[in-house]
């Protein structure tokens, strides 16, 4: 059982390197078992198709975002402490695997239905911020706001930047916020003021 | 000339279509020269390629974003009615053409280097809003904050909305603001509401 698990994991990790370098299609079940130390039939036993794995792959990475944004919502801080975790947990996954964005993204157009285990992942991850958001309105750090729609405006910020970073730096030039390698930095301290200065409780007149 | 531009044109707005309800490989040159009324050679003629004509197809998008964005920009109009305006203008451009976005994005991700002719329609539409920001940092309505940053963050979540929208629904469920039929409009405000709060000059102590 443990040496099943193990080597289901190394799948997973070889399958995620091997999807964002080479793309699904470039990815051959060859190369993937190989580099897992698997053989050939491994992927058919463990996932039953290379499709299956590849929503594995996904599923495997929403949920570790989901993880950290949900020990962060955990963390006994307020409500705006936690928020601006929350964009440096996101910032700080997507630094370890700069490729899965893009993967997961590609995924989702290309698919109208998504599986339930990934929506599952999802709304995880989407609990989490909002939940945060529920925790600051009822602190009254927060105004009142649709915790579902606000967690959007963290969360497509995040992921939209990384993204398009490659593309935005073509458009913005070399002195803008996207080529400059401090630009995540900037760009992660932007976000969680606009996000902070959007949701402030509205001071007293 | 006339004519050839017209087919030209004819042949952009069949792909735009068949391109989004059958992605780019199962739109057949056959389908889109005939749905375009034009004859087999046509692509080729105009274009080169049907590659040449997938970019030609999204640089006429980004183009049309762009003019309207621009347009907001020109009016005689205080900063902060511009940029509710450049959320508006977005949305009513993805809800004529509402598989777009997808496309847009879905060829993004599996291009690294962009085109001269498409970074440069997407410097205009970022340029539009970029200045809208300038202009209310000049004027007083806005606080110091780097444009291009600023419009960032609102073209990410419009785009953002628009391109997982679907997924969303399914995430949030059908009370969410994703499924509702007027979630649009509910975004829409958010959005809006998010930036001019986020952007808003700081009040005197």
């Amino acid at each position: 059982m443990n040496h099943s698990d193990s080597t289901r994991d190394r799948l997973i990790a070889a399958a995620t390197k091997l999807f964002s370098e080479k793309g699904f299609q470039g990815a051959s079940v060859r190369a993937i078992t190989r580099a897992a130390h698997a053989n050939l039939g491994a992927i058919t036993y463990h996932f039953g198709s290379k499709e299956r794995l590849r929503l594995e792959v996904l599923v495997r990475h929403v949920s570790l975002i989901g993880a950290r944004l949900q020990a962060v919502a955990d963390l006994p801080l307020p409500a705006r402490n936690r928020l601006a975790q929350c964009v440096q947990a996101i910032f700080a996954q997507a630094a370890e695997q700069p490729a899965a964005p893009r993967l997961f993204v590609r995924w989702l157009l290309h698919h109208d239905r998504v599986p339930a285990e990934l929506i599952a992942q999802q709304r995880v991850l989407v609990g989490a911020v909002a939940r945060i958001i529920q925790d600051g309105i009822a602190s009254g750090e927060f105004r009142t706001v649709d915790p579902v729609c606000a967690a959007f405006s963290v969360l497509s910020q995040c992921i939209w930047f990384h993204l398009i970073r490659a593309v935005a730096a073509q458009v913005t030039g070399a002195g803008g916020p996207f080529a400059r390698p401090e630009g995540a930095t900037v760009m992660a301290t932007h976000i969680t003021d606009v996000i902070l200065r959007a949701f402030a409780a509205e001071r007293a007149a």
